[in-house]
């Protein structure tokens, strides 16, 4: 059960001029399920994106990487069902062989295709189901396909995860459309997560570049699930240029400034999506880390404290087990820590309760105020490391019975 | 319900001789249950001990540190319920006063006192208690005390783990006979993991000291249960020097070479004792990964594996889910693993099933043989990283209901 997302409204969903997708039932793993998703973009349009660390990086993702390099992006092709990892040389072939298929269709290069695969790892990728499914999915491209496409690239998500924002940019109006999935195998480092994001706008390639960047590190990659980061998360955002703006080509700009704010701003609330549909999350965590020498310190302490499993275990009994954070922060990897010095809070700012200082409980604690934060299903835990002024936030889920169940059983 | 673990027998716990063990009831948490443990030495026994790494280190930890450097150890106290972790500077007064007042029992020097604490983490220690249950541990003191005291260090262990073995050193007898507790926050490095071995050998000081950090490393520093590193963790290796053997003074005498392949035994067995028993746990997995260029990339790799909870779960439902094994290897951080060289294993050496290779999974490989390893109660995965000469081996256990059931309801 999602914590605090509501589905989608296809109405709150703008289409971005220059962007159409399409949907269909290619079968790939299961009958009777839309698992194909075509979006295809205008002549001119330019695409960015950022992909997965795993050293078993998906076949698709090597893919990606190599035709971004190449030149031009016209169309992106995604399925799930089938991961298309570690699959080997095969794997590999069957990904090409799709963008193959999907250039043939959209009379574009081959190298123009990007494709993403998500679902079971180390299954071959049934490319020939795939093909014979994209000219249905050709056939429903439409530059109002968001909501459905947003469905289609579900896997273990209980709801799908889109969101729009217009902006103005020296008196255009600028869309921005976003969808993501992922529920499990999350910690992008930037995962099984994918991301895509596009706008109208006219963005210069280095700084579209600089731009997927930037949002992957504060969004995607700020999110954790379990700690797993998959084989196959990319995140890709796409320019399509229609929007008759200047094109922004200078990182000083003050449209370059509201780009940014609006495409880091979609990018967090996808991300965000992903974990309050985490299998099986009750409860939504942010852990914002400051007072750090550098942002890295801060995102040890708050990917410790963040992927504990004795931490999210207690988040899910909505109980305020202060020793399992402080133990976490400890074994954070912070190797010349002060303790004593660090302060730790419970809740938002409003109404958060100071719980650690002095290498102890806070002498003002009361366990009813710790329990009363925790009986939110909004959590915030705030650490001060007081060594300097870097900072850093992390979202995460607590881990409750169902995630063992979901695990356990996926794949039956 | 613990894997393949049998309770101790009394009749097969070998008194120590300089060693004795008495407990009591001092109500430290819950009234009514033995929680407290005292361990006398005879004069000449040495010790040595390695202890936990987190930042946050339990005020009893602190005191063995400085206890252990200052001199002769002619004692320890170990209470249960709370850990006297996370207390500042009230938790470090606390645990001085509890080895004044051994002292006081036993007439020995403050500082000929070891103490250790575990359970909740932030509780004030309730040091009057513990004080008052001294003359009954001190009255209940033997040799023979083994058993019971195995017994009283339990916290969320379902059983109590003790091994005892006895080895000839130049025709004399030394036995060795330990115990250790531990089910939850188990990723010992050097964790509320503690662990207690003596023997009645002669060893020079530097060799104990050697001796306890080597066993340490490979036993309880390769084991986890949930990645949590306590704030309390404790491995104390004695020697009380009554067994009549010329002092063992040299790493390259046979001697030693016994000894110390004993020892390493009797840690690994209290070590895995801990796994088996880990909270819900219902597999026993030995991770072992060889081939790498050094031990700690290989570490990395197991600890990867061991600490994935999509891996847990699969292994909790016996699904051979290969793909889930493969992404852990893959982000583990060894930066330019050769997905296409390493190569996968599931189950032990003599029947043992090729699963991965060349960057996929193997031709040979047949679900059926995974899933027929997958239904035992032990399982191995073997890793070969093909790079090198290195290898490590980690013990864990699967990620079950009842580990959220266990941690979602302890405290309460």
């Amino acid at each position: 059960m999602p914590v605090n997302l509501a589905p989608p409204q296809p109405s709150e969903l703008y289409p971005v001029p220059g962007v159409t997708l399409g949907v269909a039932e290619a079968g790939i793993r299961k009958a009777n399920r839309r698992d194909l998703t075509l979006i295809a973009l205008a002549p001119g349009s330019r695409a960015a994106g950022v992909f997965t660390l795993n050293r078993f990086c998906a076949a698709p993702v090597q893919v990606c990487k190599a035709h971004l390099a190449s030149g031009a992006i016209r169309a992106l092709v995604i399925n799930t069902g089938v991961a298309n990892a570690g699959t080997g040389a095969a794997g590999l072939a069957n990904a090409q062989a799709t963008c193959a298929a999907v250039a043939r269709e959209l009379d574009v290069a081959p190298e123009a295709v990007l494709p993403f695969s998500t679902g079971v790892i180390l299954e071959p990728l049934p490319v020939e189901r795939l093909v014979a499914g994209l000219p249905a999915a050709r056939a429903n491209l439409r530059a109002e396909g968001w909501f459905d496409a947003a469905h289609a690239i579900m896997t273990t998500d209980t709801l799908a995860k889109a969101v729009s924002r217009r902006i103005q940019l020296a008196g255009r109006t600028v869309t921005l459309t976003g969808m993501s999935k992922g529920a499990g195998m999350i910690r992008p480092n930037m995962a099984t997560m994918l991301g895509f994001l596009a706008t109208d706008a006219a963005v210069a390639q280095p700084l579209l570049e600089r731009l997927v960047a930037e949002a992957a590190d504060l969004s995607f990659n700020s999110i954790t699930v379990d700690g797993d980061t998959s084989t196959n998360d990319s995140f890709i955002l796409i320019a399509s240029g229609q929007a008759g703006n200047a094109e922004i080509a200078d990182t000083g700009s003050d449209d370059y400034r509201v780009l940014r704010e609006a495409v880091v701003d979609v990018s967090i609330r996808l991300a965000q999506a992903i974990v309050r549909d985490g299998e099986g999350a009750t409860k939504f965590m942010t852990i914002a880390v400051e007072g750090g020498r550098d942002r890295d310190e801060c995102r040890k302490v708050a990917y410790a404290i963040g992927h504990s499993p004795l931490v999210k275990t207690a988040f899910f009994a909505s109980d305020p087990n202060l020793g399992r954070i402080l133990a976490a922060i400890g074994y954070a990897g912070v190797a010349d820590l002060d303790v004593d010095a660090l302060r730790v809070w419970l809740g938002n700012d409003a109404e958060s309760v100071l719980v650690a200082e002095h290498g102890g409980r806070a002498a003002s604690y009361r366990e009813e105020a710790g329990a009363r934060v925790m009986a939110g299903s909004e959590i915030t835990v705030r650490v001060d490391l007081a060594r300097g002024a870097a900072a850093a936030t992390v979202w995460t889920c607590d881990f409750s019975y169902d995630y063992v169940k979901i695990n356990a059983d996926y794949r039956s």
